[in-house]
């Protein structure tokens, strides 16, 4: 069930939210196992050293973006994304500005090279105008190069982009303009705090957020190492079709796509393509709850020595917490359970997409 | 068990299988039948009014053959092409040029089209050498382009050349600088007879040769609806990997190669890519017997009136043996019967990678 908060219950879950080092796996646990974001902040200071930021900070988040002409929606409420909603860590708080009606509608996702060949940008420009006019959004990040083509060509049917940074700083420079037609037409939105600069690591995030948008993701014109295949592991990770536009071997900007059709993304040259691939498969639209890794997450104790054992594991390279589940031997609830200590006690940091690392580590790539 | 035929025998096996109307899928069930070559010949006015040539004529091919420096190879002798002789109806004949225990080593096919680029012939040639390096023998189809590249670039290590037409009768032109070159250091051969020029209709014939000696064929720049894609057709009709190599959606000498990716071929970028495809997967070299489909084929009776709606679903279009057998619900040996049946009264034609058509059909495109 997912319903509309009050303010106070928004500036409560939106404190949960911002307190440092609380990852959305330890965010969900802790809903998880105290019901409401008050609860959870109440019990903080019996269970961990953290502190959530000031109710008075938040509001000046509120206001700004309200100020904005946008919404700073919690991943409990109705008019959150289905499909992110469905992650088992969905972000926590989404800034939403334009028409939020567009996150509701099915979603593909277009993502490539920020140095796209000239040809591989008309050529997405082409496929988002045919995916817009087949009834999809088409989801991107903004930035130079063959995102921005991609958001170009369905910003008359219907184009999100996903910021790093807060919804105030919209970034590259390069697309301001672009950004300003999307607010208009489209949708933008951000996970990160407002007033935040975007720095090299929250583009992972920003990349999962992409592919947690959409049905598919469209990858063209990837280099190897890019982040375009860094949200290509996302999408896969959350159960996404990830498709590629092949390139000559000869061409060194088609490497990251080739590389990701061999290992089995399906091959796509037309919006046709992309809609036969997607067929039935495509994930049902059905009403978000909290993922199911947290829904019973108050009822597992967590296993006495288990925390030290993951902690040995953990390093400054993100491990998913399907494979530390794996190592360890022990239930996912579990090591959820142990993770959230971990990361209470700033042993651990939980990543987007189901990762974790040893406390402090990112994703070691920018975008 | 395969052995070296005298000249006798010799002369009575080509004489059996440069009978007009023999296919090969009829000459091995009447070997199957008769067990040898001369009893089938003198079975033949009994059971049909085919005449098979006179055996002048094929001692003067035969001559012809030899004074080349060639062979006559039959697919019951130890020289003839082991996976070539794997498949359910062999060429009968085969002439070769050249080093014959080329054609006992592992080799993999490289074909495309006659109009590639710059770009992708110099992509063959290197794949080619590579490929070479690597141990393996390369088969293409000596036509302009795309197959002359690939044979240059194995042309230290180990080329095979298919020709449509004779030994005699080299084709193209503007490559016969290099099928000199590959008479001297590689092997060419060809299933047509001694004298005759190639027609169109003989390149589908030549295209499952390139594959049937082959444990994969790699495709490059083929256009939709090319010779190079009847080769992959008939690859997978022969248990082989089909490969292919991929190219821009925007450039449309791609659309073959990447239609084929689509549907299933290994996306294919170095030498490495089809070392590592190759795994396990291929086909073992093992000493030729005559094809499983004929080894019992005198036990097996045509059962009445089978041969009848066989014809009637017969064609100018061919058709697969296996889905003829499956549309008259019959088991495979009784199809093949009733089609050696049919073609022996002139009423079918078996084509080449277990096709059949309406008598007189031939495969409707060109190379």
């Amino acid at each position: 069930m997912t319903r509309t908060l009050s303010r106070p219950e928004r500036i409560a879950w939106a404190r949960l939210a911002r307190t440092p080092r609380i990852g959305p796996l330890t965010f969900h646990r802790l809903i998880g196992k105290y019901r409401t974001a008050s609860a959870a902040l109440e019990a903080l200071p019996r269970i961990s050293q953290l502190e959530p930021p000031a109710a008075s900070k938040i509001e000046a988040e509120i206001d700004g973006v309200e100020a904005l002409g946008a919404r700073l929606l919690a991943s409990s409420e109705p008019d959150y994304p289905s499909l992110l909603g469905q992650l088992d860590a969905p972000p926590p708080l989404l800034a939403v500005r334009g028409d939020v009606a567009l996150l509701t509608k099915p979603a593909i996702a277009i993502v490539g090279s920020r140095e796209a060949s000239g040809a591989a940008q008309m050529f997405a420009e082409r496929l988002a105008a045919d995916l817009g006019a087949a009834g999809f959004v088409v989801v991107s990040g903004l930035a130079r190069g063959l995102d921005a083509a991609a958001h170009r060509g369905a910003l008359e049917t219907g184009t999100v982009a996903v910021l790093a940074g807060g919804l105030d700083h919209p970034y590259p420079p390069q697309n301001l303009k672009l950004h300003d037609a999307i607010c208009e037409r489209g949708a933008v939105v951000s996970e990160a705090p407002f007033g935040s600069i975007a720095r090299a690591r929250d583009f992972p995030r920003r990349n999962s957020i992409i592919s947690g948008l959409s049905r598919a993701v469209v990858i063209i014109e990837a280099a190897l190492r890019s982040g375009s295949l860094i949200t290509a592991r996302a999408a896969a990770d959350q159960g996404r079709d990830v498709m590629a536009v092949p390139g000559s071997p000869l061409d060194p900007r088609a490497r990251g796509s080739n590389a990701l059709i061999k290992q089995g993304a399906t091959l796509i040259e037309s919006a046709a393509d992309v809609i036969e691939a997607l067929g039935d498969a495509a994930p049902p639209l059905r009403p978000h709850s909290i993922g199911p890794l947290f829904a019973d997450s108050d009822a597992e104790p967590t296993p006495p020595g288990l925390p030290k054992k993951i902690a040995a594991l953990l390093s400054p390279t993100p491990i998913h917490v399907n494979d530390l589940a794996r190592l360890v031997e022990a239930p996912m609830g579990a090591v959820a359970a142990a993770l959230t200590e971990l990361e209470l006690s700033g042993r651990a940091a939980s990543l987007p997409g189901g990762y974790a690392a040893s406390s402090g580590a990112a994703f070691p790539l920018g975008d």
